[in-house]
């Protein structure tokens, strides 16, 4: 119906470089090219290094989850060690405690449509929150084909994780800083995760509310 | 402001299996419990078995990449093997031909407030769209702080690749089904995440519009 076969591409360079496509890598200049770039072993820092993803799948509706996630509050139970939550002057900026490290202030932006819930975050200040905790709540049985929800969760290697911006607001003292953590990210958040799963299929199986009365009062 | 700290986890068994948190396992009993889940090296299977993310920073607009993305026709530009788009009968649904395979139905559901495009697909049959590419732009000024996007990528292993349930809409005489490449997949997204890296990164770069014209008329 349309031409769109001869208009794809049509005002790029022919020899653009890095475009690996079937008209000019065949299956057979293809195959090497990935089979190169697979590893029977991953080294962690190709792994977690650049980009942090965990996955999780949870024995509990999407819509369940997603609504727990998109309270601020249920930090305070899945998270290791985020406590003490309480609303700051500015509308949406929460404040608690890492007991890991400090003050962590925190917004919480969640859009139901797609079913993302994204925590922005930062130790010490809450005019730039850096760190951005992004997840989003799949239905499971679209895609794995059973009941329940997976939930996918990246975090991107924020420079600011190497090198603090902000010292003159560390508390005197203390000598760590969140992103001494990045390398134990991708366990630290499974662990998270595990925790999410087995807070919401206890709640979800013993028909509890997943998302406790407390949270949204 | 709260007494979430006391209601936090109430209506749980204090001894729930699964639950790490700074509480009960404190940072002398979580450490070894990270330590022990970290690597220096993962296997194929633990990084790409049972979910296949890649994800890829362009230097491009997310407002742009995601027009860019959700419109179905930009799969014949960036992906290996995908040509041929028409659309069918049913509103909203496509179907191309996957040259290493056979026909494709797909449907495109983008959520422009998460910047969520999800391409839900299938070979042989357009019923039950079971292969879903759940793909979300993000501000890389907000995670990376640069500008341009950070693309991400997730396919989740649906029991179909493993065996097909339709076996009656397979074409006489292909003998290949599309689980049998699910292990290429993590290489063989990461080059199609190359492909659009390349193409919106050119597009951008010279002034020409991201999303081409032919392809939103």
């Amino acid at each position: 119906m349309t031409n769109q076969g001869s208009a794809a591409l049509s005002d790029l360079p022919a020899d653009l470089s890095g475009l690996v496509r079937i008209e000019t890598s065949d299956r057979e200049a293809m195959l090497p090219i990935v089979m190169d770039m697979m590893r029977s072993v991953y080294p962690h820092d190709q792994v977690f290094g650049k980009y942090c993803t965990v996955n999780e799948y949870i024995n509990c509706p999407p819509d369940e989850v997603f609504r727990y996630l998109s309270h601020t509050l249920s930090l305070e139970e899945w998270t290791y060690s985020l406590r003490g939550f309480a609303p700051t002057d500015e509308a949406g900026l929460w404040l608690s405690t890492d007991r890991l490290g400090g003050e962590t202030y925190l917004r919480t932006v969640a859009h139901a449509d797609a079913r993302t819930v994204d925590y922005h975050c930062a130790w010490d200040q809450g005019k730039h929150l850096w760190m951005v905790y992004l997840m989003r709540v799949v239905d499971a049985r679209t895609v794995l084909d059973v009941d329940g929800s997976v939930v996918l969760w990246t975090n991107c290697h924020h420079p600011f994780y190497d090198e603090n911006p902000y010292p003159e607001t560390v508390p005197a003292g203390r000598t760590e800083w969140v992103g001494d953590l990045w390398e134990m990210f991708g366990p630290g958040h499974q662990l998270e995760a595990s925790n999410l799963k087995a807070i919401c299929e206890y709640r979800w199986a013993n028909n509890l509310p997943v998302t406790p009365t407390w949270m949204s009062e």
